[in-house]
């Protein structure tokens, strides 16, 4: 009975923070919550961060608690009635909630129904691991290991290869694919705009600009906005069904 | 009395394998070295990656040693007359430096003079970590903490940002100001073409393309070939003139 928003990015060109999915969190969120527990511990300045974020959530008529502020982080993601994670270092970010407690105490609420809105870092953490992050490794988590909300990996800001290009660094393909040499789960390519829906064991592509599906032993595909991917949410799909 | 000489990229727009620094790679070795270990590691394909190198160091007149090939590849560094580690994944290749005892073995017999030559990855791992790394984190090594051999760290493949793009995910430049957040090293974002050659506690730039500077707290500058820049040999130097 999950509920998640799982947004490439917190900006989209030419619009202010969370514009571009707004009638989402509006969705995901609904008229009956009042209070969002926002979880900034992927930026740098904590304090800033929330302020910005409480005048965001105040304008789409939610009270905003940053986490931060609890005696009790723990505690105060167990009383919450729904929780955003903000973008920023994915690396800070899973190390905090690891040395915070918060990875059983998100779980166990998400599990029981609390929405669950993330963004960039917040969707990656929402994964199997984040080894499909674009940050770098700026400290070191205990384990990359994450929430695991969902049996899939995310890869926000997704970016096609650039044909033209005389960059030899590797493409975005590239790394998904050495993600692939070496780990099973599939990989969302999340494309800035671009969202994923989850609801009651069905999900969809929400926004713009789309996502490319990465699979272990496959050719990449892309997802249509608003067709169904409920099969992603089956824990080892492609393992057990998978030919070679 | 360390030699090195520390590669952004191993294939630059238009070259083969290791072309563009070719000379570099023979002044590094040198006429009296016979036989060079090649560390492969970074890549998926440990026989094909070797096989790769092994035809393009006997165009310069090397004979290769694949380091997999060895009974106790720690053995065989400390035998080795010089090493070139490659690049690729630069987690999955930290991770096997310490599964299969090299670290130590590496840094004991730079100290004493081995040269040691890397590119991209193979760079990464020859500084204090690879918390400046472009890789995804596709495994998980013990430490992020690396060779150690110069007390700064490399951003292989630098870029520099892109004023017309609409992409909003960081710059590789607000990547490395997101390092200093959290970390002391200075980095040098080494642009594909560029590398570092060390010897004698003396450094200089050489290459194409150039390089730029990034110290805590400070502006970033440009790095001019030829430029000595010994002082980045010096552990801490920026900690202990820093103004703040």
């Amino acid at each position: 009975m999950s509920r998640l928003l799982l947004i490439s990015n917190s900006y989209q060109h030419g619009l202010g923070y969370l514009d571009h999915c707004e009638q989402q969190l509006l969705a995901l969120y609904g008229p009956a919550i009042r209070r969002v527990l926002f979880v900034g511990y992927a930026g740098s300045d904590l304090a800033a961060y929330a302020e910005g974020a409480r005048e965001r959530f105040q304008r789409m008529g939610y009270q905003l608690d940053a986490v931060q502020d609890a005696a009790d982080p723990a505690a105060a993601v167990r009383e919450a009635e729904a929780i955003f994670i903000g973008g920023g270092n994915t690396f800070r970010l899973l190390k905090a909630l690891y040395e915070k407690g918060l990875v059983d105490a998100i779980r166990g609420r998400v599990s029981t129904g609390m929405p669950y809105g993330g963004a960039s870092a917040g969707s990656n953490v929402a994964c199997v691991s984040i080894r499909t992050t674009n940050d770098m490794p700026i400290v070191q988590p205990p384990s990359f290991d994450a929430l695991d909300l969902v049996p899939f990996n995310i890869n926000p800001h997704y970016v096609d290869p650039e044909p033209s290009s005389r960059h030899l660094g590797e493409t975005r393909e590239q790394r998904i694919r050495e993600f692939h040499e070496e780990n099973w789960p599939p990989v969302v390519g999340l494309r800035e705009g671009a969202m994923l829906r989850i609801e009651d064991g069905s999900m969809q592509l929400a926004g713009v600009n789309g996502a490319r599906l990465f699979e272990r032993g496959r050719e990449p595909r892309e997802l249509a906005t608003g067709e169904p991917l409920d099969y992603l949410l089956q824990p080892g799909h492609l393992r057990s069904d998978r030919r070679s």
